[in-house]
């Protein structure tokens, strides 16, 4: 971990009280190593994530998988020394990735098409630079390109990225336009591309790719602020059918550029410090989307203003939290987890509605925003909890959303993975049931109707098609020998019918409450009592002999061992804790995969994270056990989670580009954070039961969309006194470590008593 | 040439009268050889040309040029005997090509997904057939497929293609649509394949190639007349990233398909003589744009109703000439003819008047039906006159489609060789202007301005970028060490000059008429005194000294030599004999084209000639010279035209699939042979008049759009008495060998009085 210097920070001594809560918020945080977030500009769920990428690394060697490019999730890793140019989509946290659409790069001199290396940069367009130029703030990017002397600044709207460039004097100024550049750059990822010159200032076009995304396609529209002097393009795709168009020059000057790898150029004359600006539209419709939303978001070219507006967005959504904390490296913390948590999911939509849906086919969104970018698996553990309080409009037009994905799915299921008109299939589960669950079982039901919404949650947990489901619904787990990860998804599609269960009773559907209630128990189905481990069971029903509960590979799990994995059971942990031993062997159990020291065999095989995610046993940088340590609220030791919460906390999360403890996972990670340092979390999703913790700060006011105030107040809180004494709710003590929802959206007040010793 | 038998032909000895003329109509002329028309079933300008192919010829061996392709530009060659599938989409008579869309094939017994070879056909899924077992006729097309025991029979509406297969008794039925296969099949041409299969009777999907037509995708929506049993696909493309569709098995029952080179199929068991019946609607939009264009036209089932209902469209058509004939042959030639004039251009929207447009976005064709495949440097010259005569209302909407693409092309040009939202930019010149002005001075301005359409033609006749245009504009000819072809160039964009001035001066743009006016004497700059030809000139100002009058290739000329495209000055006929030394030489020099004797050399080196399309050393398997037979009738002996024309009607056209002696150049050819046999011309479109030739028929009557009639009647017709004596125009006698578009549209009659002798 590096720490680097904040010279934005002010804060008075003592209690600090973000007013401006954007200046706390530090987007360089987490891009290093595996945080895999990005520190270019975007505003609050939007649509264009306008970043710097540091290098275009292909997703494969020699026809094999290259490890390299799993740095590049989101395009930018901290200790590169070059910057090869500004692209407008970008994930924030990843495990797995795509997009990086459109690289724009400006440059000086003659003019080099190909982005040259890291080694030498002065062989391609790419341009050396250095973190002391520059400055990543939410909703906005600088940096100086060295090589280029040219300084880049970035901004956007939800749709538009608007880039402004410093140049030099120079008679030989370029733009670049790299629709070969991308993120996770599979060798024939560019299905097609094609750009049209309108005029002397617009330029419109599209990039169809075929990546973790399989069929997607994204149009742009870019506005120059001065008239281009003139402009071309290469095509390196030799497998391009030329035909008649042979009869041209299409090399310069030619306004039609169609192929699979293309790299186009605009050339200008610059005075010195003459700002030359861009404005870049995406749209997921059409070239002319992309134009109508770039007129509505940009009409002008007046940069500051927009930057003010960008700036004035997270200032609104980041100040519906307001945080005093001891340290002000707190603050940068709390403000850059929410920052985090409210990249996305993204919008995905024109100003006017339309979006292509799953099915291919253009649909226009009518009264709700459409979202994409849906990484499930992370997301229903706490980030969507984190929005049924903070952002229950919005979580809701995401369940709305995702339904219109499952009304286009020709499986009939709703998002395991999704971005952008595409299902990915990343990971395993149906945790939309789990999201849908949560935001029913909190009332949040606005704009779509819950019983259809049930309907899509059980016939999603029926398609037989996927994932070893078929045998699950046959056997009540999934067989080792017939579909691998088979205990992760066994304890997965339990977890999520019972949240199909709690909705179809809410909803007095008693023919889905039977059925999917007992689907819910199958989590027994995979527990073996001779080691007291969840464990791998094959189709004639015995376990499977071979068994290393240390290792995640082939074991019958996924992002997680059999010690982390075991403790997934949040629908049950009372019937999970009696199953394994009791309350006093579960906790040693629970304290052992807290402490115990492992081999750096274990370091070496797996694939995110490193001894930076791991306490113990305890992975924190993958989710599985994202829950495992409120799980002493169960037991007789409240106190420890207490305690291990606040130590995670500390360990995890740092002000430091590389303070993630391991993929951030569109905003998982982060809300994560949020809730253990308010002092609370959903470990069951689905329920409207939070446990609590050890609040992190002096005091937190949530100003909620219904107009009520929720305050979480802390008395003695230190560093030391991370033990919760007593909590008062409302002036009423509690007398178990839990709070619900409503009393949360109802408004009030609870306070934390700290001491530096354990109430035992 | 072989003779076929046409046993649907009746008719009383002496004199013919088409009452029901889709009779006379065999679709199978042209199909052998160059021909390049398509036996399939279609509709009078339809979308939808569902046809049978006789291979999958790929369009390069070995990373170069395949010969082989070029015969299979229609998909289906005569001689072959076994067929491939039948395909949606088929040009009529190009000499390059594209298309064969989504192919479908019947079969039975072990599932073969490769198409097989011809020498082999049981090694894959092709089948034997013979012309025994097989009928073409307008509308409607059945063949026996052999290896499968399977009667397949084809009708269609204007979007929608109606299979009905009549199987043998198996529990092995398939029907597989392959993806893959295409029409001039480049190795990468398949940009993106999707298929969904929606549920168990339809199926949707698109494919999206970079062809001919560079950036094309065509929707379909397939459906079927009985459940599928099981279905699957395989996806043969190496390059397509597989990511996390792994989790599934996608070959079978999975029923979202994608990537580059897909098959599927669907199984169905069948009993002894039951019909599995298939309906593919197509759409240049979407998915739901062909699901729609299938319910609007064949909500049901019934095959022969639809075939009835193509038939008798065509009937409405075809009867709109009533001719009469003494042999049966004439018949089935001039129906023959005017059926393949009315193949295209193609209806190019959706039933709600959606397309898509060159600038790859969806427009709505309001008010007009919107058409494509625009075989401009063919047709100008007399197919798109024919319509001003026969199809008004369709040649406006075509003129508007054009205007269309104007407005949205990106050079601002009117299209040059259009197809389905693209401009393949094939051959020279810009004929729309020639087609505009044709409709325009002949006054069917219907559904566009005249003077956008002028300032389209105008802009298009000044782009620079294309085709030597600005050497032309700048020098008055175009170099040939510049831009080959440049004689060729020279001369008809001097032509397309004089069309645009023709519509400038009746539209009082003195401005315009100068500007092309001017343009239009460049003819001039091209003319070798020495040698008496058009010759390329070098932009040093000297004619090129290596000069062969014979060659084709590299002497500054294309589809054509010195012989024919020196005649190409159709504005100013009379000035161009008397720059070739007046009427006397010229009649000798072209008497000289007619007689003259051609080296093998010549032919072995041509593309798409074979002696069968030439007459001396006059071309008329290509269109250059198609008014030069016409030119006698500007010297004084216009008996020459006369005896020619006959000469050229009888060796061109006869009743076989090798009657055609060269492309039907999407229905240039057969537009030349109705004129020519009605006895009148248009050598220089743009200008209203006609030179008469020598009618070959007893009689003919026209029902005009206007609701008048125009008759043409000859007295003393007959195979020997090609001379016309005297031509009398509603009771007078004419002075000069020509008539105008007024006398025809103003109703009335022409009576030639023919004798063996001719008039000197």
């Amino acid at each position: 971990m590096r720490k680097i210097s904040f010279t934005l920070l002010l804060w008075c001594p003592g209690l600090l009280y973000a007013q401006q809560p954007v200046r706390y918020v530090k987007p360089i945080i987490g891009t290093e190593k595996m945080g895999h977030t990005y520190p270019g500009a975007t505003v609050p769920f939007g649509m264009v994530q306008l970043s710097p990428d540091t290098d275009t690394i292909p997703y494969e060697l020699d026809g094999k998988y290259n490890p390299d490019v799993y740095k590049y999730c989101a395009g930018y890793q901290y200790t590169d020394r070059t910057i090869t140019g500004f692209s407008h989509t970008h994930f924030s946290g990843t495990g797995h990735s795509d997009l990086g659409d459109f690289l724009i790069m400006p440059t000086t001199g003659p003019l080099q098409l190909n982005p040259g290396t890291a080694d030498h940069p002065e062989n391609g367009y790419r341009s050396r630079f250095s973190h002391a130029n520059e400055t990543a703030e939410a909703g906005y990017y600088k940096v100086k390109l060295d090589d280029h002397d040219i300084l880049a600044e970035l901004t956007a709207t939800n749709r538009v990225g608007f880039h402004q460039y410093t140049f030099p004097s120079s008679g030989d100024a370029h733009i670049i336009l790299d629709l070969m550049a991308g993120i996770y750059n599979y060798a024939n990822k560019n299905v097609w591309t094609f750009v049209r010159v309108e005029n002397d200032t617009l330029i419109t076009g599209y990039r169809q790719t075929n990546g973790w995304a399989r069929t997607r396609t994204l149009y742009f529209a870019m506005t120059f602020s001065k008239p281009i002097k003139k402009y071309g393009h290469r095509n390196y795709a030799n497998d391009v059918y030329k035909g008649f168009w042979r009869k041209f020059n299409q090399s310069e000057n030619f306004p039609e550029m169609a192929g699979r790898q293309i790299r186009a150029w605009f050339d200008f004359d610059t005075k010195a410090g003459e700002k030359v600006k861009v404005k870049f539209a995406l749209s997921p419709v059409s070239t002319d989307g992309a134009r109508r939303n770039l007129e509505a978001e940009i009409p002008g070219w007046d940069f500051e203003a927009v930057k003010q507006q960008s700036q004035n967005a997270w200032n609104k959504e980041l100040s519906k939290v307001a945080v005093k904390t001891i340290k002000p490296d707190d603050l940068v913390n709390f403000y850059t987890a929410l920052y985090h948590t409210y990249l996305g999911p993204t919008t995905y939509m024109d100003a006017d509605g339309g979006y292509r849906g799953i099915d291919q086919l253009n649909h226009t969104a009518n009264g709700y925003t459409n979202y994409s970018t849906f990484s499930l698996w992370d997301t229903y553990r706490a980030l969507h909890p984190l929005f049924n309080i903070l952002q229950p409009q919005r979580n809701a037009d995401m369940v709305r959303s995702m339904l219109e994905h499952y009304n286009q799915s020709v499986h009939k299921m709703l998002p395991v993975w999704s971005h952008q008109g595409n299902e990915n299939w990343c990971m395993i589960g149906y945790h939309s049931v789990s999201v849908i669950a949560d935001a029913i079982m909190k009332g949040n039901i606005k704009g779509y109707d819950a019983m259809q919404a049930l309907e899509a949650c059980a016939n999603t947990a029926r398609y037989k098609p996927y994932d070893g489901l078929e045998w699950y619904m046959q056997m009540g787990y999934v067989p080792e020998d017939k579909n691998g990860s088979s205990v992760s998804k066994t304890l997965e599609y339990a977890y999520d019918d019972w949240c199909i269960a709690q909705v179809a009773q809410k909803l007095g559907r008693q023919d889905l409450y039977k059925e999917f209630i007992q689907r819910s128990l199958n989590y027994r189905n995979v527990f073996d009592a001779s080691t007291g481990f969840m464990r791998p069971r094959l189709s004639n029903g015995e376990f499977r002999k071979e068994f290393d509960v240390l290792s995640t590979h082939g074991q019958g799990y996924i992002e997680g061992n059999a010690w982390n994995y075991s403790l997934y059971v949040p629908q049950y942990p009372a019937e999970m804790i009696s199953l394994m031993g009791g309350r006093k062997q579960f906790t040693t159990h629970l304290d052992s995969l807290f402490t115990m020291h492992l081999p750096d065999a274990f370091f070496a095989e797996t694939e995110d994270i490193t001894r930076d995610g791991i306490i113990g046993n305890y992975v924190h940088g993958n989710e599985p056990a994202h829950h495992a340590a409120y799980l002493y609220n169960w037991t007789d030791a409240p106190w420890k989670t207490q305690e291990r919460i606040r130590m995670i906390l500390g360990k995890m999360y740092k002000p430091a580009p590389d303070g993630l403890g391991g993929n951030d996972d569109c905003g998982q990670m982060s809300a994560w954070y949020l809730f253990s340092t308010l002092g609370f979390y959903p470990v069951c999703p689905g329920s409207t039961e939070y446990a609590l913790g050890s609040p992190a700060i002096q005091s937190a006011t949530i100003q909620l969309e219904n107009g009520k105030t929720f305050e979480v107040e802390t008395v003695n809180q230190g560093e030391q006194n991370v033990y919760v004494k007593k909590a008062v709710l409302n002036g009423k003590t509690l007398q178990r470590p839990f709070i619900h929802h409503e009393d949360i959206m109802n408004g009030g007040k609870i306070t934390f008593y700290m001491d530096r010793r354990p109430t035992k």
